[in-house]
């Protein structure tokens, strides 16, 4: 599964250890964005860049940190996989604007505005209510334009999304999701947000976490490929990538967490629910990052084109990040 | 006073703005080191940082983050200063091993391990016993070794010094104090640490802070000439630097706070007294940093060469950073 440029996992959150890393070059992958960041506070995601640190010293032959995009491409030339740190949630800025400058210098290189829940920039995708970009979020979406950090609005609410992308001056991503048409959960997109994404010369991931696939578990490829092909219909081809929401070996109390962080005195089960409390069985063709050319197959199976699939497998998200990991000029 | 090489000053701790760099352009100085840390913790130095990284967005015609030495030379030839950030005390890294690493990254080069007081890493000038070195202070030790962090022993206790420099695989310097054989307190260096400091290749810069001086503020430049002759006939003027202290523009709760910090219920004087509670009259040669020039003339006028002259006056501590700032190889 010979791809002409890099391979980029747009999302994961696994249990890293030395076999997850081998997992990623037996897939090919040349990047991937890790999650340091749920719920963590500022001082929190500090331990969470030193165990980095510690993971990049001990794996150095199958890892290795990126600061720019072209640590991508250095990572691919050297048979490693390049990995883009980046939060889920804008908690570690605290209430804090010198702080974004401060984490894009630890190399955190994305963050999502807010996690399921109001942040203090805008709303998550499990509100009821969503008043959009708050003061200091105006503050922080021009500070992160400045300094080169990827806007990600993954698990944030519509309008909160919408805003966004209209006060961004630079594109904006939803790094992992799939299209609400496909399967409509308030955690999926709208055609809306996803023209909105694209016009913003932004991208959008597509995951393989079970929850956001209308079969679940169930799902074939076909059918993930089918709703790659009708996203390619409202934003084009080249605003598509993956961005797996690979949870591999991740204990049930990781999950608790993500979902609970220190908010919830009552459980609170997410996209999960009483009977459903636990992780989803993974999709059969995608347990391991090992699988990611059952998803390249699946892609030409569907008929895009060798360039289409290139782009859709890292292309798109490699020129992305060529771009807007610089400092704006 | 022109100089073949940059002039350095090795400490200060003003109340920054935008004249007290000006007075370091006027003094013709093209790098300091400055403090950003007495007391704080991990979250609390990241503000002042922060705090920093604005004051280099708004006085970028003035100064400039120094990130290696070379750095220095080209602030020298662009006009402005150089700003080497340091701490005075370990409190930033806590009891974690990782934070080294972590703040090197954010540009802080030299760390004090001990602050009048015992620390997590060694006991401090001030106290009665010194137990040396602790397990996690060879581990620190260490780990500044591995990254190009420079070990400054100004406020440590005597055999904490000689063990740092006894463990430290690298250089090791005493960025501002006097010899005691000059002005005989607890905060000055002893022959033997200066000569263990010359022998580990490191430095020690002489404090213009009058406390440090055996006629306080009434003391002469000629006074001050003579005891850098002296240190000169048992280090080497090769290790010899200037680390002024300056602590320009601060109000007294500031001189409360670096000698109370969190720790003291009751007053510490530190090395005033109740009698003299407050900052010491300037030497009325050593005002602002705009006196820089007075120095040099000083120690013209003492007999010192051209070379050494432009050696004590940052040529020293220039080729010490040379290598001292890079990693270990």
């Amino acid at each position: 599964m010979a791809h002409d440029t890099a391979v980029i996992d747009g999302l994961q959150y696994c249990n890293w250890s030395r076999e997850v890393f081998e997992q990623m070059r037996a897939g090919g992958i040349d990047a991937v964005h890790v999650t340091a960041t749920y719920w963590e506070n500022a001082r929190e995601l500090l331990s969470n860049i030193g165990d980095w640190n510690r993971r990049f010293e001990a794996h150095s032959d199958l890892i290795m940190p990126v600061e720019t995009a072209d640590d991508i491409r250095h990572a691919r030339e050297s048979g490693k996989t390049g990995i883009i740190v980046g939060l889920q949630n804008c908690s570690p800025i605290e209430d804090d604007i010198d702080m974004v400058a401060i984490l894009k210098r630890l190399n955190v290189h994305i963050m999502q505005l807010s996690y399921n829940n109001q942040s203090l920039i805008c709303a998550g995708c499990f509100e009821d209510t969503d008043p959009g970009i708050s003061r200091f979020g105006r503050q922080v979406i021009a500070e992160m334009n400045r300094v080169g950090m990827v806007i990600d609005m993954s698990h944030s609410a519509e309008f909160s999304t919408l805003e966004a992308i209209r006060l961004s001056e630079r594109p904006v991503v939803v790094s992992h999701a799939n299209p609400q048409f496909y399967h409509d959960t308030s955690r999926n997109k709208s055609e809306k947000v996803m023209l909105a994404l694209a016009e913003s010369g932004g991208l959008m991931g597509f995951s393989c976490y079970p929850f956001h696939l209308r079969n679940g578990s169930g799902t074939g490829i076909d059918e993930f490929t089918e709703m790659i092909a009708r996203s390619a219909d409202v934003m084009g081809a080249e605003h598509l990538g993956i961005g797996t929401d690979l949870c591999q070996d991740q204990p049930v109390e990781v999950l608790q967490w993500m979902r609970n962080g220190n908010w919830s005195k009552v459980m609170d089960y997410g996209e999960g629910s009483v009977e459903r409390p636990s992780w989803p069985d993974p999709l059969p063709w995608f347990r391991t990052s090992a699988d990611f050319p059952n998803i390249t197959r699946g892609l030409r199976d569907r008929g895009f084109s060798n360039a289409e699939v290139d782009g859709i497998m890292g292309g798109n998200w490699l020129r992305f990040l060529d771009d807007a990991l610089q400092p704006a000029v």
